[in-house]
């Protein structure tokens, strides 16, 4: 093939193995994996090491993964889930959407940063990603407790308000500060294009879904979902959006469909090819020289002010569950990861934020994400003396159902008179 | 997101659309859906309609793409079934890999092409794809037919083969013609890359398979599989063969883990998002001012070359089986595709064809792929015939298994008193 593809496969390879020895370093060190993979780009990217320097053709493989990313993030959140837990997740969500973005703005506003780089930062404050507590409350086994669903429930309109905060953040980016006109178009395109997907497209897939299976193509379904999150990104890339917005509602459309059409495990892999190479350029666009004490005092205090914004923001609409509840639930929201990279490297591609800033978001990242598991652990410490030896779990019998049932439903009762007490 | 990321994503969801738009077309017309994909390129690419001017950045996607289809293929390939009838399909795989590169070669130089040229048209000639013969027996309720076997055991040599004929063409080609050590170097090279990865690497996979699963990383046994996919692409290019031949066999290796690990419904998702870019950007390269009455006429004849060669050269090593089974072997061994395009492609990519003939082997591909369905249908007829009906082979009870059951061994028997008549 043409020299361009010779260095093109060595630079995806190295690159591939690289985020994934970080992120296999990072999960046996039971550190989140992804920062293992951004870490990854931090050390062998043109600020460190300089073994790689992304060519254009990698930053694009790289953005498909954002794209694939959001739209695997829409696939597995569930609308209906939240309806069971449904007023005091709103409440978590709303709250940790509306300090973290005021501590972060004030917080920028105060040291004198531009409005539009403060806006960009505050917005990337906001998102939880919910993946890495997921997985701690499965290690855990807390999946069933209340906290846990109050989480898991926030969390879903914390990302579907997450994005639409983003559309207006980037469209007040492209509006070029307040042209009020400009603005008011783009926020009722992006309310426009939110109401539209989230009432009626999934009414327009019930009735189009029969259908799909009927095309005379290999794997109908998994080539509409594609055809579909490339679609809704360019969709929301012309009305002024983020594509990651329209991945993330195509995600969202067919999350019902997923299990019946086996979507999941199949975008999974297209995800596991590309994300690591997104996480690395994440790291490799880290600028080392910006990090001067200066910076890393902001970025600490950036850091501590993500984490009290989330425990009280999502802490206070539970304070009636019980200060444990308060807690579990606070600190479950804590951890950022995506969403937030994502706001930041939009804004550093339109020179909205500084490699500065950029860093500050990195960094907020991976703290916030480094202090909930451990945290957490301790605060569900009830459930870790309770879980199932790994031999039990591995029996896979009736008998060890059995035992877990019993567990759970004793369990439950335990958290039923801590909350009481 | 940059201007960049807007137009390619855009870029991606045309092609894309119009790639599956193509193949399903062509499925409901009962032709090959690769066929109507490579169509969609030519008449939206830049010789025709000129709405898609393909970007170097979806060049490479392609180029991932023909390395993620081989790596299919691969996977699909178990070296294991060609024992079965071994010394058979042998013959046939032989035959059928001597014949078209002779006809090819032949006619190519007859008619005063360079020796550079003919080299690589004839090889394009040589691979068949198996996909659509399998694809037909399978609706046609016959591959536990004797040709059906013997097909698809012929199909396994001659894609290694293949691989291997097309790297001796690369290193002709990168040699410069007739430079005899390089050459000879390539050939060792090539030679000990196949013996490797057909001999050695099957060890160190069963020796190295039990650790993966050992691995903290979320699905390593994926991860482990792209990761060697990509290496050895790369390690495949560094010793002067092409990133295909390294993919292949690494599907090759991966091939026996496979269904343990669920390795091909992923692989296959990866695939289905990238691969309608490489058959539409195939059909996009396509210079339709090269379409000369002579042209038209050279691409006929080599079709029909291509036809005969396989009939005859497949057909002839199962002579003693009786005209039914010579017949149904040598036609369904004809298909040519993947491996012939990216023969092609290379070929075109080094300057070592001209449009003309690249031209050419489009339409060879083409015409043979066409050529091959119908008259199978019409020499499996008797397979027609007791096909079971759609609305048993749906209903998925005992019932429908003991009437499929029935209806082989009665078949079995009928296919086997006319091979003796």
């Amino acid at each position: 093939m043409t020299h361009d593809t010779q260095t093109l496969l060595l630079e995806l390879f190295v690159i591939f193995v690289a985020a994934k020895l970080g992120g296999e370093l990072f999960e046996r060190l039971k550190l989140p994996a992804v920062l293992g993979e951004i870490l990854a780009g931090v050390v062998f990217g043109p600020y460190a090491m300089a073994w790689v320097i992304p060519s254009s053709t990698v930053l694009s493989i790289a953005e498909l993964g954002a794209i694939f990313l959001l739209f695997t993030v829409g696939l597995e959140t569930r609308p209906k889930d939240l309806l069971k837990v449904g007023r005091e997740a709103t409440g978590v969500a709303l709250g940790g959407i509306a300090l973290p973005f005021l501590f972060g703005f004030g917080y920028m506003e105060l040291t004198r940063h531009p409005v539009h780089e403060s806006t960009f930062v505050a917005a990337a404050m906001v998102a939880t990603s919910v993946g890495i507590t997921a997985r701690v409350l499965r290690d855990l086994n807390a999946l069933d407790t209340l906290a846990a669903k109050i989480i898991l429930g926030a969390a879903v309109i914390d990302d579907i308000i997450g994005m639409i905060l983003l559309a207006f953040v980037v469209g007040l980016a492209t509006a070029g500060g307040v042209q009020w006109l400009q603005l008011i178009v783009l926020i009722a395109e992006a309310a426009g294009f939110t109401i539209f997907m989230l009432f009626v497209a999934p009414r327009v897939m019930r009735r189009v879904s029969p259908n799909i299976g009927r095309l005379s193509t290999h794997n109908p379904q998994l080539i509409m979902a594609l055809t579909i999150c490339l679609g809704l990104s360019v969709a929301a890339q012309k009305i002024g959006l983020a594509a990651i917005i329209g991945a993330f509602f195509a995600g969202l459309t067919f999350s019902d469909f997923s299990p019946r059409w086996n979507l999941q495990p199949r975008v999974e892999a297209i995800n596991e090819f590309l994300a690591p190479f997104f996480f690395f350029t994440m790291g490799a666009r880290l600028d080392l020289r910006v990090l001067t004490p200066d910076l890393i005092t902001a970025a600490m205090i950036i850091s501590v002010l993500a984490i009290l914004a989330k425990v009280l923001g999502c802490g206070l609409p539970v304070w009636g569950r019980g200060r444990e509840v308060v807690m579990q639930v606070g600190v479950g929201m804590t951890p950022r990861g995506e969403v937030g990279l994502i706001v930041a490297l939009i804004g550093l591609q339109m020179n909205m934020i500084s490699p500065g800033a950029y860093a500050i978001v990195i960094f907020m990242t991976a703290v916030t994400t480094l202090f909930a598991p451990p945290v957490m652990r301790v605060l569900f410490r009830n459930r870790v003396a309770e879980q199932p030896q790994p031999e039990i779990a591995e029996l896979g019998t009736s008998l060890e159902r059995d035992i877990r049932t019993g567990l759970a439903a004793s369990s439950g009762k335990a958290g039923d008179s801590e909350t009481n007490g």
